[in-house]
């Protein structure tokens, strides 16, 4: 039903509104019943297929450390079923995270996605983080705390 | 000139040909005269302009502690100048990286790359890799040495 540039603007919008918003049941409009991490390494849900409620627990809990979050997209490369996004992520450390103590510091990341499409929802995806690249950012914040 | 497809195949071909195979100077045929790599956190090059020769250099320096290394492509969207993969990454750890010697350990890795095309040639790429989680399994390696 829908196609490519609908599945982009769709993504848009989620991530603004869902993930740098934290409008969480905003999530309705957007994830399907069934959402499926097929990779995602350092992600507690890795490799879980979440219901609505589940998915929506996974964003609080992610934003919950770092309230001020922003995704920005860099770069997108769109299919009706599948979108691929690059992008680039802020935030101010301000929640314990296991290992890390909130530092106050402001970390930035890369990552890049493939978000799966069905119908116009969101049925999952697969991620690349630089976690390693954060967690260097925040040891030098505990270190200077 | 080229189409989507076209890149996609191109870069396939480039992928088994040069980095699995070890075919260095085939970079020739595949690789522009300026190629920039725009992130690669990890990669000792980032940020860089490579001429030729300086890539061939950074394929023989990355594939020098991993010489049975295979990527595999997982996923794809491909337009004639952008190809975005998704894709897993194999090798056994046959030579020194800085603070790991060498483990003979089988070692994986996930990662992303979207690479930019002019004219049937590559000129950058933009990549993540889960670097943190190649870490993790060297240093089990060494402690399990």
């Amino acid at each position: 039903m829908s196609n490519a540039k609908e599945s982009e603007e769709l993504l848009t919008q989620f991530l603004e509104e869902v993930w740098n918003t934290g409008n969480i049941d905003a999530s309705d409009k957007y994830v399907a019943s069934k959402y499926t991490i097929h990779d995602d390494p350092g992600d507690p849900w890795e490799g879980q297929e979440l219901d609505l409620a589940g998915y929506k627990e996974r964003v609080r809990v992610s934003r919950a450390p770092f309230p001020d979050q922003c995704f920005t997209i860099q770069d997108v490369l769109a299919e009706a079923n599948r979108v691929m996004i690059t992008w680039l992520w802020t935030a101010s450390h301000r929640g314990d995270i296991p290992g890390f103590p909130a530092t106050g510091k402001n970390v930035k990341m890369s990552g890049a996605t493939v978000y799966y499409f069905d119908g116009g929802r969101l049925t999952g995806h697969w991620q690349i983080t630089d976690r390693l690249g954060v967690y260097m950012q925040l040891r030098q914040g505990m270190a200077g705390a």
